[in-house]
C-alpha cells in the first residue's frame, strides 16, 4: 500500500510499504478516508526527534473498518470510525481510569503510545491507505455512516479533544473568563471548547493575523502580542485577572523577535490568571531538548515563576490528552450541530501531495492552518 | 495588655501594648488561652521579611470570647473559639467560594490577610492576652466548652488544616500512596491527614531523626534523606511511583550539606510521583527573596523540571490554606477521638517565656517540635 | 410606602404599609425597580398555604440601594443589586458551604428563609416600593450601573438560578442529552441553562403550545404531552434513554385530563432517563398537602417507582435553589451576551396593576408567561 | 467438575456439570479457591426469582487462573485473582465510564451481567471447582501470590465494594456523620468503609444482637431498632440529623414484628438525615415483586416520603455496585493492613457442604454472618 514515510530531516515521501493487516485477535484494519498533518508531526519533520527512518507518520486518523481479528466484537467491518491518536490497551490501571494517554501496556517501559510517533511505541501511522488498529474494540469510536461531517469528525482523533482537555485542565466552569495562549489549531479548538462549555469571556493571544481572525470568528476577544501590553489588556478586560488560562504553545514559545524562551508563555499565564485560578497546559514540553538554546532548557528545565504561582495559590494541570475521555461527546456535539471544528480546515490534499503539504505547513505559510489528506481521493 | 512584639531581627519581647478592643460592629475580642509559635513566624524573627517593628506576632490563636460588636450574632461572649490564621470578610467573591485565604477585602490591594504577619494587613497577632477578631461571626469556629482537647484544638488555627490542605491539593483518594517531603509540623499534620483520609501508604521524607520518629508514630514509612537513594526507595515501595506527593518544605529547601536550592524538593517530587499523579504544595514559596543565593531565586524563580512534569501529565495545586474549609470537620474528628494533632506539642510556655521559645525553636534544637504559649498561665 | 399585600384567597391589594427601613446594622434598604410574580406566589394566592394576611408578597426582587446599616461595608448606597429569593446569614455552617437555601439562622427552627413567603420567616416581600434586605453584604449581588439588561437581570433572583440548579442536580455534562418536564418559566430557564452548559440535545415536554414555542426558540426539541407517546419518542430521540432529566413541574402534576397525580412526572422521568442517569428536581413538592386528592399525597407521599429507579442505578438531587451559588456567573453571562433570560417576559406592569397581573397569570391565560412589576413606573 | 446447582425453591445440590473452559479468545478459566454465599443468593434459593433450574450459583469468586484464551494478555496462567460479581465487556460506553455494573454488551437487552444470577445473563456461577471468566483481561483483579489474606480478599468480589459504594453514593466526606441501616454483611462493610474514609461518627441500626456486636467492633455507635426511638436517638447523637445515610436493607425491610414494608427504611433515612444530606441505597429494590404484600409493592412502587425529601433538599444515589471502580484500592488497603473485611467470616465449608450452608444461612441462624466455600478443600 501507499504511505508517507519519514526519510530524514525535511524529507518525507509517499512510497510502497507492506499492507496493514490484522496481527493480533484484538486488531482491526481501517481504510483511511481522512488523516491530518499535525503540528507535532513537524517536530519529527524538522529532525528534532529520534524517530526512525522508514516510519509511517500520521496520528490523526479516521476511516472505515475493513478487517477485524477474531476477538473483536463491538466494532464491525463497514463501521466508520475515528481513531484516538493514543493507542490504549483498555485493561490496565490507567486505561480503566480513563487515562488512555498513559496506557501502561501499549508501550512497555513508558506510559502512553501513539500511531506514527517518535518514542511512542512500534506503531505505524495512518498517513497511508490503511492502518492497523490495536485493541480495536476499545480504541475505535464509531461514527454515523456515510460521509457527512467528515472534516469535523477528523478533528476528533486529536486536536479537538486536546483543546477541550486544555480547558478541562484549567478547571473552567460556565460563566468564567479564560485566556488562551496560541491560536494554532489546538488553541483554536480550546477556544471553541470554552465557548461550548459556557465561558463568559474567551480571550485568545497570538501574533499571527490569520489565526487571530479565526479566533474572532469563534466569538473570542483577540489580542495581538506584537501590539504589546497583553498583560495590562487582559487585566482590564477581566477586572484584574482571568479565571483560567490555557497554554496551547509549548516549549517552542518565542519572543516577538523570534528568540525561543520556553518559559515565557507559562510565566505570563501566571501573571494574567487571577489568584486561585487554574492553568491547563496542552502545549508540549519535553524532558530533554538537545537543540534548545539554554543549558536549563536542554535538560527540560524552565525558569518558572514559582514564587508568584504559589503566592497566588494557582493550580496547574498538564499532559497529553486522553482522547477517549472526550471524543464520544464531541462527536455527539458535532452531530447536533453545536460543534463545528472543521472550520479550521484550510487545505485538502490527496496522499500523493502530502510531502508538499508538509513543506508549506512547516513554513507556516499564510493561510495554511490545517491540512487534511484523503488517501482514497 | 501584655503581648509579644517584634523589635528587629532575632529580637522579640513581651511588652505592654494597648488593649485589644471592639473597633467595628462585626468585631469580637478573644482572651487567648493558647497561641502557638509557627515555623513561618521564624521568617519574620530571622529578619527575612519587611514586618514593621512593634507588630504583635502570632497567627495560631484560640481562646474565649470576652466582647462582641453589635452586629455579631452567631458568636457569643463566653464561647470558646479557634481563629483561622486567615482573616476573611465572608462576603466577597472568594470568601463565598470558600477561598478564605484569598479574601479580597480584608487586605485591600492583595488577596488574603492574617493576624500578626508581614504583608498580610494591619492586624496584630495573638501572642498576647487578648486579640481583636474582625468579622467574628464568619471567622470564629466554636469549640466545645471547657478545656478538653486544648492542645489538639490549638492546631485548628493553622497547621492541621494546612497539612490537610496539602493532601487535598494532591487530590489523594482513599487507597492511594502519598509521599510527604518534610516532617516539620506541617508535614506531620499532612501525614496525619493522609492516614485519616484512608491512604494505603504514607511515606515521609526528612533528615531529622526526632521528626522522623514522630512520623513513624503515625504509621508512616519514613525515609532519611541523609541515607541517600530516596528516589529509588520510593520507587521500590510504591511499585514505580507514588500516586500523590506533598511539599511541606518550601523555598528554604536545602541539600543535606545545608546549601539552599529552592527547587530540589519540587523536582524530586516530580521524579517520585507517578505519571498522572498530583502534587500539593503547602511549603511556602515567595515572589521575591532578596536574601536568596541565586539570581533566579532572588526573583522567586526556580529551575523547574517542567519537561518531565508535562511528559508525566502531572498536576499541581498550591497556596495558603483556606483554613475555614477544613477546621469544622477537623474539630469534629478531634471530638470523636479520630484525630489527635496535639501529639506534636513539645513545649508549653507562659507568654513571658515566649522570647526564649523563639530562640530555641529557631535553632531547631532537638525535640523542639511545636511550642505553645498560654498567656493566661 | 405602597406594597402588594395578601388579604385572603384570590385577594391581593396594593395598600400603604410602613416604610422598609434599616433595622439591624447588617441591613440595607433597596428601592425596587423590578419585582416579578412567581408561579410559587400563586400557591399563596390560591389559598393553599398558611401565609398570614397582611404579608407583603414578592421574592424576585431587584433595585437600587438607598440605605445601609453601619456594619454594611461591601454594598454601598447607589449600588444596583439583585436579591436572591433566599435570605441567608452568610456565617452558619450551611451558608459557608454555599447552601444558602438552607440557612440555619435566618428562619430559626427551619432551614431556609425567603422574602414574602409562607413559612419562610418573618420577612416582607418586594412587590413594594422598598425592601429591607438582611445581611446585605452577603445577600446583595452587585449589577452594572444603569438600566441595561433590566429584564434579564430580574431573572437572577430566582428562576434563572433555579432552572440552572435543576440542570446541576441532574449532573449533566457537556455533550449529553437532557429531558425537561415542564415549559413554565423554570423549565424554560432550565432549557436555556442546559444549552449554555453545552448539552448536545435538550428535549422539553409540556402540553401548552405557547410555552413549547418558547422552548423551540431556545433550540430545544419539544414534545407535546397531549399528542401522546412521550416515552417512546424520547427513547427514539436519544437512542434508548436520555442522559439526564429535570422535573420543573412539581406536586401539582396532572394528567392531560387535568386530574392531579403528583407522582406522574417523577415516574415518567425514571422511565425516560437511561440507566445510571441523573434526575434533578426543582418543581416543588411539599411534606403535607391537605388539599391533595389522595390519602398518600395528603401526607406528602408518592407512589414512587423505586424498584425501577434502583434497578437502573439512577441518582436524584432535589430542593430549593441556593441562588447565590449561581447568580454571579449568570450575571456575567448576561453581560457577555451569552444568556438572555429576559426572552421570557410577557408583561410589564406598574405596581398598582399587580392584582390584575395575579389574576391573569393565575388563570394561565394564553401568553401570560412571566409578569414583571415596576413599582417606580 | 463439581458445582452447586439450583434445582428449585430451597433445593440446591452439588453435582457434576461440564467443565468450565475457554469459549472465546478473551476468556480465562479460574480454579476457585474461595467463593461466598451472598445474601442475594437467598432470593433465588427461596424461589422469589425466575432463575432456571440447573444454573450454577455463586457470584463472589476468587481463585487461580488455569487457562486463558489467545487474546488474553494482561492476565496469565498462575495469577491469583478476584472476580467482580459484575461481568463487563470493558469496551462499551458504560464500561469506559467505570459503570461496569451496567455493561451494555454482556447481557444484551439489559444493562449489567453477573455470574450465576437470575436475569443477569447466561453465565454460570463460581460455587464450583472452576469458573469461566469472560473478558478476563478487563474483569480479573490480580492479587499478591500465595494464600495470605484469603478471607479478606474474598470480600473484594462483591460486598466490600458494595458497602463502599453505599458510602460513595451518600457523598460522605471525611469528618462527617453517617447512619447505616442494616448490619448484615453489606451494612457492616459500609461501616468499615466509612471508618476508613474518615467518618467522624458511624451509626449502625439493626435489631440482631450478634450483628450489632460486629458493628461495635468496628467502632460504630449501634442502635437496636427493637429498643425503639431510633429517630430521636440519631437526632441527639448528631445534633439534629446525620450528614449521610446508607440503606443496606432493601425491599424486604420489615417492621420489628416481621411485617414487610419496603418503604420503611427509606422513609426513616429521609427523617434522620439532615437537610441537604445524601442517601446511598445499596440494599436491593426490584421493579416487580409478585410475592409482595401490597399492590403498590407488587409493581415495585413505594409510598415514598417525597415531600420531605424535597423540602430537605436531599439527594440520593442508588444501584448495583460497579465493583471494578473500588476493588483495586480496597485490595491495596488490605495489603497495607488498613482494611480487614475478613472479620465478617463466620463459617468456612468445603463445596460438598454448600447445601447445608445455604440452609443455615437462609434461616439467619445466630452467628451465621458470612459463609465461605473452599471448593479445593
Amino acid at each position: 500500500m501507499k504511505a508517507l514515510v519519514y526519510q530524514g530531516p525535511y524529507d518525507v515521501a509517499v512510497t510502497d510499504v507492506p499492507d496493514a493487516r490484522v496481527e493480533a485477535p484484538t486488531d482491526a484494519v481501517v481504510q483511511i478516508t481522512t488523516t491530518n498533518i499535525c503540528g507535532s508531526d513537524l517536530h519529527m519533520y524538522e529532525g528534532r526527534t529520534d524517530v526512525e527512518q522508514g516510519k509511517v507518520l500520521g496520528h490523526e486518523n479516521m476511516g472505515v473498518v475493513v478487517a477485524v481479528g477474531e476477538a473483536v466484537g463491538r466494532i464491525r467491518v463497514g463501521d466508520r470510525v475515528s481513531l484516538p491518536f493514543n493507542i490504549a490497551c483498555g485493561t490496565c490501571g490507567n486505561c480503566f481510569k480513563g487515562l488512555t494517554g498513559f496506557c501502561l501496556r501499549a508501550n512497555p517501559g513508558s506510559a502512553g503510545a501513539a500511531y506514527g510517533y517518535a518514542s511512542m511505541g512500534p506503531y505505524d501511522g495512518g498517513q497511508a491507505e490503511f492502518l492497523r488498529v490495536p485493541w480495536a474494540d476499545f480504541n475505535a469510536l464509531r461514527l454515523p455512516e456515510g460521509t457527512e461531517h467528515e472534516n469535523d469528525f477528523t478533528m476528533l482523533s486529536d486536536i479537538f479533544p486536546t483543546g477541550w482537555h486544555g480547558v478541562e485542565l484549567s478547571k473552567m466552569q460556565p460563566g468564567e473568563s479564560i485566556v488562551i495562549y496560541g491560536a494554532g489549531p489546538v488553541g483554536l479548538m480550546a477556544a471553541h471548547a470554552a465557548q461550548i462549555k459556557g465561558a463568559a469571556q474567551v480571550i485568545v493571544v497570538d501574533q499571527q493575523a490569520d489565526r487571530l481572525k479565526l479566533a474572532e470568528g469563534l466569538g473570542a476577544v483577540t489580542l495581538d502580542r506584537s501590539a504589546g501590553d497583553v498583560v495590562e489588556k487582559i487585566s482590564d478586560l477581566t477586572g484584574g485577572g482571568a479565571d483560567r488560562g490555557v497554554d496551547a504553545v509549548g516549549y517552542q514559545a518565542h519572543e516577538i523577535d523570534g528568540v525561543e524562551h520556553p518559559e515565557i508563555v507559562l510565566n505570563e499565564l501566571i501573571q494574567v490568571v487571577k489568584p486561585t485560578g487554574g492553568i491547563g497546559v496542552v502545549g508540549v514540553y519535553v524532558p530533554e531538548d538537545p537543540g534548545a538554546s539554554s543549558d536549563l532548557a536542554k535538560e527540560g528545565k524552565l525558569a518558572f515563576d514559582f514564587g508568584t504561582f504559589f503566592f497566588k495559590g494557582q493550580s496547574m494541570g498538564t499532559g497529553q490528552c486522553n482522547t477517549k475521555q472526550y471524543n464520544a461527546i464531541l462527536r455527539d456535539l458535532i452531530v447536533a450541530g453545536k460543534a463545528t471544528p472543521g472550520f479550521l480546515v484550510s487545505h485538502e490534499l490527496p496522499l500523493a501531495e502530502a510531502p508538499a503539504g508538509y513543506e508549506h505547513f512547516d513554513k507556516r505559510e499564510d493561510g495554511w492552518t490545517k491540512v487534511l489528506l484523503h488517501p482514497g481521493a
